[in-house]
């Protein structure tokens, strides 16, 4: 064999792909990006129980694709979500209505590809979720944002913009809505707006796409039936995860929807299960313990959030505003209208600070510009404290704001 | 809210869908389909212990999507492969040099998403991993089929297809070869012929996409270098899997690759990592166990194997005609040429018994319309007696082979 030069793959690539990655550098210093959770409430014991029993009772199915619980995955992990979405969201559904996914993100990759063509058009939130925008712009599908206020999407503009599709003959695929903890605003549609939206979805033609991910973690423990549990109609298709209540890390999510959008993603999943021994280990812990771990969890990341809070108002004074989410792991801030987010978030990279820039999370760049989400569950609250007093100074260096006297302005205020 | 008639999806579905999934209705009652392997052979115990060790020292890296290893896996069973894969298949890469992946189809997508465009055309072994030429299928790509012999794909084959689309002006994206333990015929190519692959690779600028997921289960323990081991060019993307060694439900696969591939498919892995906690048991069981569980896992398999054989030639005698194969958890028949093994699969399964018909392992469903592949890793030995005797009763029932007295020919030649 002769000696060589390296091949060359780049004639080979097609066109459209996305930038290559980067080499990973490592977390930053101070994240407060990503879904990620509180490492102290990971309930390690409890998992560590139920490996053990499952694994000594069930571990030979391991040799087998799906467990034998069949596509729609580990049947056990199905029958605790049909008691607890009854409980908690009061939806009525069997376990043949649920599919089993590796983590929510699988989810949203089966609704779309068994709806979407390029060229298509959705309508979601203003400001969504940075990984569905994502997700719709490499697929070619126009994403039209619904502008939010305090208890999420508007409905009188969701209305009107339905009216004006259908004045020119297009029929937006879905409604992607998160009402429960929106992401990234932190707000809980309520009943009545649900219901606003389920009509107008029946009377447009137009399925609700429900994602409930973030909706176990509301600081007051109650929450408004979910959307599906509400329709009269079943043109909703509902998502959630196991990722922001028990450990991200666990590639864990499921779908609840009428058969025939089931049976169509089914044709899609062609990944032969999703990872069962996080299935079972998940079916074990959560029958006996989800519903006192979760009330548990909520309150550390209740007293992070306070800690974040109360970190801006220190460090940034009036220059940071934000309302106090729901629930959830972000808070979504508002800088001053001459503070470029995007600009920021290199320079605070720099400094071993992460956020997520406004932009990335909305279909409104220029309202997004000065906005960004901070997620609060993973650093410690001396990390909190530390990594925004280390914003505020990249912050300040690069936009002038917030104001080297806002410290002092805040500590005589208090 | 008005009563509604059910929502209606189907004017919303893009064309070019596949047919919706039946509702799942139980595994066959003798399974000769699918990758399954033996339950008996899982090692549970091993894996108790080592999901024990791992979650009590490392479980609250959990809350970290990635757990803190970065988009390419959990860092110690990428070192776990760099030793593993040096030992076995000669192959000299540093954990950097590989991403796990959900299973070695979420190396199949991730591939073919970064190499291929609807029109393309890839080359891949005649008789092939169904998975595979469904995808090619499903994305609009030509799979042109290179005939293999006992040595798997014939290099004579390979040059003429490789010239001829030279002189057409078409570049295939990757040649797909399952060279170790070939999927279904169970060959093992040579190193030589290896090499003359190689050769041909760079001669035309065309990878070689190698799929490695059954290279741990030779009988002999013994195999050549792999493929990407021996290339001077570096043109060699290498998949394998933990689905065959250990667990098939675990769905932890591997890619290696050169960083100007690796770059491009983690930019498409939007998945926000694999499954943690199976990654975290594979690393911490087969750190110190893989070398000493897979030969007792083959040595397991091969008696299968043997009983699948004697069974055929018990109840099919000179009507099913077959070579031992060098390895894996399948074995490709040839039934007389007048049976259509499409329609035996239907017959087969109405009587409990499951088979892969071998039209839907071959781009040439003319040659292997009379074929069929056998999995014998899941049944016990004595299901493999009765499904061979149940498949033999419905093959005679609807093609008259084998003759009733075949049982009784063998038995007086024996």
């Amino acid at each position: 064999m002769s000696t060589a030069t390296a091949f060359d793959f780049t004639p080979l690539l097609p066109a459209g792909l996305p930038a290559p990655a980067a080499r990973w550098t490592g977390l930053a210093r101070y994240s407060f990006v990503g879904g990620n959770n509180d490492p102290d409430q990971v309930p390690v014991e409890g998992l560590v129980e139920a490996v053990n029993a499952v694994l000594r009772r069930e571990g030979k199915t391991l040799a087998t694709y799906g467990l034998a619980s069949g596509p729609q995955g580990y049947r056990p992990l199905r029958e605790f979500l049909t008691a607890k979405l009854k409980r908690d969201a009061g939806i009525a559904c069997a376990a043949d209505d649920i599919m089993i996914v590796s983590g929510s993100l699988q989810a949203l990759d089966l609704v779309n590809a068994t709806l979407l063509a390029p060229g298509d058009t959705v309508l979601v939130e203003q400001e969504t979720y940075q990984g569905a925008l994502s997700r719709l712009a490499r697929l070619g599908v126009k994403a039209v944002g619904i502008p939010l206020d305090g208890d999420g999407m508007r409905m009188d503009a969701l209305a009107a913009v339905l009216a004006d599709h259908k004045r020119r003959g297009v029929t937006p695929k879905y409604i992607y809505t998160i009402p429960t903890v929106q992401n990234p605003t932190g707000s809980i549609m309520p009943q009545a707006r649900r219901a606003e939206m389920l009509e107008l979805s029946r009377q447009y033609g137009v399925p609700v796409f429900e994602d409930d991910c973030y909706a176990d973690l509301v600081w007051s423990g109650e929450r408004p039936p979910a959307v599906y549990a509400m329709s009269p109609h079943g043109g909703v298709i509902h998502v959630g995860s196991f990722s922001k209540s028990i450990a991200p890390a666990l590639r864990v999510g499921f779908i609840v929807a009428p058969w025939e959008m089931m049976s169509r993603m089914l044709a899609l999943k062609t990944d032969a299960g999703s990872g069962a021994l996080e299935q079972m280990v998940l079916a074990e812990y959560c029958a006996p313990h989800f519903a006192t771990h979760v009330p548990k969890l909520t309150r550390g990341l209740r007293a992070k959030l306070d800690t974040l809070m109360e970190a801006l108002d220190e460090q940034f004074g009036t220059s940071a505003e934000f309302e106090d989410p729901k629930g959830g792991i972000f808070l979504w801030v508002k800088l001053p209208d001459h503070v470029d987010t995007l600009k920021l978030y290199q320079a605070a990279l720099a400094a071993g600070v992460a956020i997520n820039p406004g932009p990335e999370w909305s279909t409104d760049k220029g309202y997004a510009g000065c906005r960004l989400r901070l997620c609060f569950a993973s650093p410690s609250h001396a990390q909190i404290r530390e990594g925004i007093a280390a914003l505020a100074e990249v912050c300040r260096k690069q936009f002038g704001v917030p104001e080297r006297s806002a410290n002092v302005e805040k500590r005589a205020r208090s």
